[in-house]
């Protein structure tokens, strides 16, 4: 993986402030795993698509599946591809509109999708992605069929050609403008869980905990 | 616009579960609406590129901006793009690992962008854009500079080449395993505003009413 501080590649450098890339693996294995949708562009018959589709984290690829019949994941292990993921952690308002900003975690990867054909490989794949959503949960569902199975295809993606960018903290202002009366600072922004609701014919009553990065403590 | 049930072309037509498919006006801006970031796809240098950035909406168009020197606005200008977003209604927890699902709102967008020239409709569509962060805003701002404005780069893309895709409600259960001794429903999640978080020499101490969409009643 990349050092801290130099891009893996030229596609991937962060050319627009680059004080906010990031490139270590620990940086970006941390954002991909507080996004729950990420959006895989690719070419396809002479254009180019973009298309939000769930994504989970083992080691250093990203995951993604879908219905075994798709063009789309098809189309990724046929070209280089590109995912972008962001999460939002608040809005920045400053003294003047032009230093107005977001504070954020985004990760662009490049790469090309390969299918991950192994049936333990993907049964795990598919496991961690089903218990990210609620810790433990593989183990209590109906086992998944070889139907099942085979109608699904997982794929994943090397985070090895990837950059992250982050935006923390207060408004950026010019000097003269700090005294502008106007209030400045952070409207913090997170993913919360309401209420779980419960189907009226669930066998069981009480709810599965919630994923580390939706649990309350974790704000 | 086109009409609720027909996609406006062939590549918007939704082809995975097309029963979630929307492609009406209204459907498309309350979704756009919705979205703080949007992932942005587009062909340059023989690759392709995606790239999250702030979106807002003004009638039938979806703006973006960024600096006048971005690589990436001047290449949204030269080629067909495709723009996609997406916003995470909940987990959906299942019987089986297979009937697992997201309920979610998406807009994909086809087309070329065109740079806002116009003097008064740039200015306008930041506007917009800062009001959408705090209501009214823009008034309590230190005035745009000429030369802030020459800096910024602002453009928009045509919401006629779109679709959105919907899902809500509860696991969707192979019949003989809704009695599986396991949880299941919904876990919602949405995106909520914490404290504001004031600089500390901010010349005002009350923060700014927060978007309708984020406002603890819009829950």
């Amino acid at each position: 993986m990349a050092t801290p501080n130099a891009a893996p590649s030229e596609r991937t450098r962060v050319r627009r402030l680059p004080d906010r890339a990031r490139y270590d693996a620990e940086n970006l294995a941390a954002i991909v795993d507080a996004a729950w949708i990420a959006h895989v562009a690719f070419p396809l018959d002479g254009g180019v698509h973009s298309i939000p589709t769930a994504v989970w984290r083992e080691g250093d690829h990203l995951y993604i599946h879908g219905a075994k019949a798709s063009r789309m994941l098809k189309a990724l292990t046929e070209a280089e591809c590109c995912v972008s993921l962001a999460i939002l952690d608040g809005l920045v308002l400053a003294r003047s509109a032009f230093h107005h900003s977001m504070n954020f975690r985004s990760v662009v990867v490049y790469g090309r999708f390969e299918i991950v054909d192994d049936a333990a490989h993907k049964a795990a794949a598919l496991q961690a992605f089903t218990d990210r959503v609620a810790p433990g949960r593989w183990a209590t569902l109906r086992p998944m069929t070889d139907k099942e199975m085979g109608a699904t295809t997982v794929l994943r993606l090397s985070l090895a050609e990837a950059s992250a960018k982050v935006r923390t903290g207060g408004p950026k202002d010019d000097d003269e403008d700090l005294a502008w009366p106007t209030w400045a600072g952070v409207l913090p922004l997170s993913l919360q869980a309401g209420a779980p609701q419960a189907e009226p014919d669930s066998a069981v009553d009480t709810p599965p905990p919630l994923p580390d990065s939706l649990a309350p403590s974790a704000g």
